[in-house]
């Protein structure tokens, strides 16, 4: 371990001496092409002199730094708490800390996060969703970083463990409840297309009405992008109709909502007038009035899971399967009843 | 700097090496009692043969690991994202990660993350909420940890910097609103009594109706607890009165959502049979059906606060202020109106 002893100084020491970021030592440190020709050579002084060497990766022992990073394009999201809390459960016990952070779907601040990762010595990351640019995977890879995908959104990238769950299954599910209730006249709102949890819901969803004998109308599937404004607006669309369904089945927990407000501003009842279904369990699933019907992602399980996953891959082991997808679950409560009439 | 040089191998490679849990060897090296002989014999040998030297605290400088620990009770509030949103900003833009734990009220589960944060030598601490026991500041301050308590609950321990908003103020003016719309009975529900802040927005509420000369009514006054379930109770009780409530004040946005609750099942009306308030402008207050007028309290500002302050104490600067309340703001949205006729 005589290596590991000459380690010393931080890259935050050297950047407190140089007067600079922390980010800008560790770009030289990695060898990057962007910093200042004075400054570069003012930090690489610096690190001779302090006798400071980058730390090696030992992919066959611990990666030692007892932190794992955890990821979001934004902390914006009520389900963000519940992958943090699955994350934080499966760490907390194995004695590593997690450091959670938001890249704002920025580059700049993706590749200060790289920074700051490789600063200090992660030991795996895990990313939630995907939109994250394919060179941030090539570059932990250089930097000997084991990464994992939870990816409620459903867009994997090819080569690094992904973790998700059953969309497809869960739209099938949804439909079927809403159809076994007596609804024939059942409207879909859409995730973003690019996405593909988004079809694969959809899917579901199309499936459930075939297998039942009910045609897929395209008039009652509308475009929406997980958000509660656009539920709204899809389900007025959807009010509007001459022939208006019966029930709608939202694929996010928030464009339900979403379909509460439209049938409320109508002076219309979530049941007793329209059925309503997300998609998630967020907590506040639960506490929504009338309590929502709606399918269960385990974000908390993904977390856990992918803890287990990127602390494996860290201790040189290979993920079991690269792509898992756990169940989803169908949760009824009070927004759906049978079609009046 | 030599000092720092030599500090080269971490508790977690001895650890390793040991084959023990990193909480153990952080007990050995800070001198705790519970750890068996023959353990303790074998990690202090390896300490010796590694060169393990005990991070010393050093006031006068930046504690260097580049990390800051913001722990929580529990991971299960959907307030916990925008405050962790707050600190993540700030520590980001500082080139610090945030370190995300929840204790879940467990002693031994704070204990281990004493071991952690003494381990991972973290540069301060941010505790939301005050539950943790008053020894949890004394073994920060023995290790030289600072430590910022953000608490929308309002119960500060004496001797650390403490966030949080302006709690009566916020009750007065949504009792005001509520006063101005033409309301005279005006339920409320309380959060726990214990917590300082459930008492400065009853004060509020009192405040706003005796300025407005109408009497409190002790019968208007409902116990809660600030979740769902206890809004919904309480809400069912001022419906059952005699002489219900026009409108209610509830002192937590899970509890307004409740009350909705009370009021859908007796095929009531939001607003137009009994307005609801809340407190806090969770997220979910935007998405509610029908959207909830509600207190906002800055929760991402109050942890880019503490962020910032335990930064400075981090490089031994004096916080400004120990007690710092940040100001509410009544968002009216569209759960209010003037009573019936």
């Amino acid at each position: 371990m005589a290596d590991e002893r000459s380690r010393g100084v931080t890259i935050t020491e050297i950047a407190r001496v140089a007067g600079v970021s922390v980010p800008t030592v560790s770009r030289v440190v990695n060898g990057r092409a962007d910093v200042a020709p004075g400054t570069r050579e003012r930090i690489e002084e610096l690190l001779r002199e302090h006798g400071y060497r980058k730390r090696l990766p030992r992919p066959d022992g611990p990666a030692g730094s007892g932190l794992v990073d955890l990821v979001f394009n934004d902390l914006d999201s009520p389900w963000a708490v519940e992958i943090i809390r699955g994350v934080e459960d499966v760490a907390h016990a194995a004695g590593n800390g997690v450091v959670v952070s938001a890249i704002h779907r920025r580059t700049s601040s993706a590749r200060q996060w790289l920074d700051n990762v490789s600063a200090r010595a992660t030991d795996g990351v895990i990313i939630v969703t995907s939109e994250l640019a394919p060179s941030v995977h090539a570059d932990l890879r250089r930097i000997h970083v084991p990464a994992v995908v939870v990816d409620p959104a459903g867009l994997p990238p090819l080569d690094v463990p992904t973790i998700g769950a059953t969309n497809w299954a869960g739209g099938l599910s949804a439909t079927q409840h809403l159809v076994g209730l007596g609804h024939r006249r059942i409207g879909f709102v859409t995730g973003p297309m690019q996405v593909l949890c988004s079809r694969a819901r959809l899917d579901g969803y199309r499936a459930g009405l075939e297998s039942a004998g009910v045609a897929v109308d395209p008039a009652l599937v509308r475009d929406g992008d997980f958000y509660q404004d656009s539920g709204f607006r899809a389900g007025e669309e959807l009010l509007d109709l001459a022939d208006p369904p019966t029930a709608v089945f939202a694929s996010s927990d928030q464009m339900a909502f979403g379909v509460y407000e439209a049938v409320r501003r109508r002076g219309l009842r979530v049941p007793e007038d329209v059925s309503v279904v997300g998609f998630d369990d967020l907590a506040l699933a639960a506490w929504a009035s009338p309590p929502l019907t709606t399918v269960r992602q385990p974000l908390a399980e993904m977390g856990a899971l992918a803890a287990r996953t990127v602390l494996g891959l860290a201790r040189g082991e290979q993920a079991d399967n690269p792509r898992v997808e756990l169940a989803t679950e169908l949760v009824v409560r009070e927004s759906t009843a049978p079609p009046r009439g």
